[in-house]
């Protein structure tokens, strides 16, 4: 499992060793590199001290981390003897809906009557805040959550486990340096302030949120688990991977003009199947344009806030980001039998792209296994 | 002013003199009591860790305050001689909808042809989660928040300054005690876990909400800013504020049966003039049901999460608890010529509830002046 971890790469996490403190570590080859005495920002049990120093900071770190892994200056550990740790303190989370496709997919899947589309979709980056306090590192075992559902068919509502507990294969993006209450972050500006990357899965119990979501939006249908990778790959590592946005009609308003694309790929893996291939390429509305969305009426934003991207889905079936839509609804089962999450599934988010070295970086992936409800 | 500030209420702040360290004190009468010797968690710049120790530690620490205010063991400050800072580090921030008569009113409003309350909202609490890093302590000017707006007979959006800014006069509970990921908080598990009540103003841009809420809720329209009072009133002196909770129907599902309701009285002050008065004890959810929902699915909750009742509006047109309801849309102006909030106004929102002594309490009020939008 080396492959993909080379010197144009270097992601970081916060880890630990048996009776050791926390602190920031550097992906190398098949090894944990110790990088606390590279600056006391990394001396630290979360990225968030480091995150906030900004971008000359990371690029001075990044050059000199890459002069030492592989030297006996740095403590290397194997990455199977570490325990990894959720890697930023999260300030707010929001979560984006930024895929056509998905959207399509899932007005199509609720609204067969009607345009697929809500009318304001391609005019703004459509998003919403999640629970911050229930983002969890990958590996976090998630617990069938409990609620209230309703079925189309049923008179009242009743009170149980989910029935339709889903997955949403997502790219998450770390601010690093935030922005003063009445500023704005122009879409240009997004390398001043975004760290990173994260695999997100923000895991979904479709039942729940369908009968709570009007007129307020998802609510416990999501905040019970949002699953992040223990990996976050500095943007520097996805130069290679900037690429052109689809185009965008019609045009955005000016405040949301700009930003590219990255061309990373996804696989969704349960119980050891990859079971869909979603292109982050294929985002309609770019991470910058989220960004400058989410200012634009002067909110501020904070070290450690997280926004993801939403469901990434590609235009074919096979592409497909969520099981709601890979099993259209529930209604036309995939890879044999499957349609919504059993217990003891696992699945786990796979991503890599283009890295500057010629070769493939792979991002840090999001595995998570799910456990019954709980009476 | 020193009315309502008696021994049967000692709010809690955290507070400056010019050149010291904010820490926390306690009001009495006209003034700011110094506790920060009491217990070494009070002298902090927040709240947090004090009220992070639970019901047993606060019931003493407000015994052991109670003995020694008015003499002289600890310093007291006029209390317009103090600068007030925000109380609490914000965990997570919900936003509930728990009037009835505000949910009736918005349906009416907006969706003038349907039944006015959704199908949803008798069975469970609506909510939704809102930006805990921008809310902000009573006094904090408001800028008018920028974004994309569509009116109905406009056929695309405009970026520009909200034409419809709103308040929304609310109730805010403070978690002390969290809880585990997996685990719930029952309804009769409240006081373990709660803290005490701010008021709060949900500050709100219609128009820019209109736009962008389907289908994920409000965003934008909501995270400019959401104001606190500085003031944490215990649940302590709000024991003689208990009352009944109104009928509900239909009886909830056991895991939301119980909770009450609280006595309190609202008052919105436009620009020196009481334009309304909520009544807090027609809330159809109880704080209690509230929590219980939030915590259903097993998310986990912080000190420092805050959630909030959502718009206190009573069922006669002279107690709706914001401008949108007050003008009807904008359509019918009230105290004179006034629809949604024009640069300069001034909105306090005062809070009283009956004390555990026989009179009144006065909790912590919630200021802030609009200012214009910035270009």
């Amino acid at each position: 499992m080396s492959d993909g971890f080379g010197l144009d790469h270097l992601p970081y996490a916060v880890f630990s060793t048996q009776g050791s403190a926390p602190r920031v570590g550097v992906r190398h080859a098949d090894t944990v590199v110790d990088v606390a005495t590279v600056r006391p920002q990394l001396d630290r049990p979360t990225l968030n001290e480091f995150m906030a120093l900004g971008p000359d900071a990371w690029a001075e770190a990044r050059a000199e981390i890459a002069g030492l892994v592989g030297s006996d200056a740095l403590p290397a550990y194997p990455v199977d003897d570490v325990a990894l740790h959720l890697p930023f303190v999260v300030g707010d989370y929001v979560d984006f809906y930024a895929s056509l496709d998905h959207a399509s997919n899932v007005g199509r899947i609720f609204r067969p009557d009607q345009e697929p589309l809500l009318p304001n979709w391609r005019h703004l980056p459509v998003g919403y805040h999640g629970r911050a306090g229930t983002v969890v590192v990958s590996g976090t075992p998630v617990v069938r959550p409990c609620g209230q559902r309703k079925g189309p068919q049923e008179e009242m509502p009743t009170y149980g486990p989910s029935r339709r507990l889903d997955i949403e294969a997502e790219l998450g993006f770390v601010v690093g340096v935030g922005s003063e209450l009445g500023s704005r972050i122009g879409v240009d500006e997004f390398p001043r302030h975004v760290f990173g990357v994260v695999g997100v899965n923000d895991w979904s119990a479709r039942d729940i949120q369908a009968w709570e979501y009007v007129p307020l939006g998802p609510f416990l249908g999501k905040s019970f688990a949002t699953s992040v990778s223990a990996w976050v790959t500095p943007m520097a590592a996805l130069a290679a991977a900037r690429t052109d946005l689809p185009a965008q009609d019609p045009a955005p308003l000016p405040y949301l003009a700009g930003g590219h694309a990255f061309d990373i790929e996804v696989e969704v893996v349960l119980n050891g199947e990859v079971v869909s291939r979603p292109p982050y390429r294929t985002m309609y509305w770019s991470p910058a344009q989220m960004l400058a969305h989410l200012t634009v009426n002067g909110a501020s934003t904070r070290t450690g806030d997280l926004f993801a991207s939403g469901t990434i889905s590609g235009p074919e079936p096979e592409t497909r980001g969520s099981l709601l839509e890979l099993s259209w609804g529930g209604k036309e089962p995939f890879a044999g039998d499957r349609t919504f999450l059993e217990d003891g599934d696992e699945v786990v988010l796979r991503y890599s792209a283009p890295g500057t070295g010629g070769g493939r970086i792979t991002l840090g992936d999001v595995a998570g296994r799910i456990e019954p409800a709980r009476p």
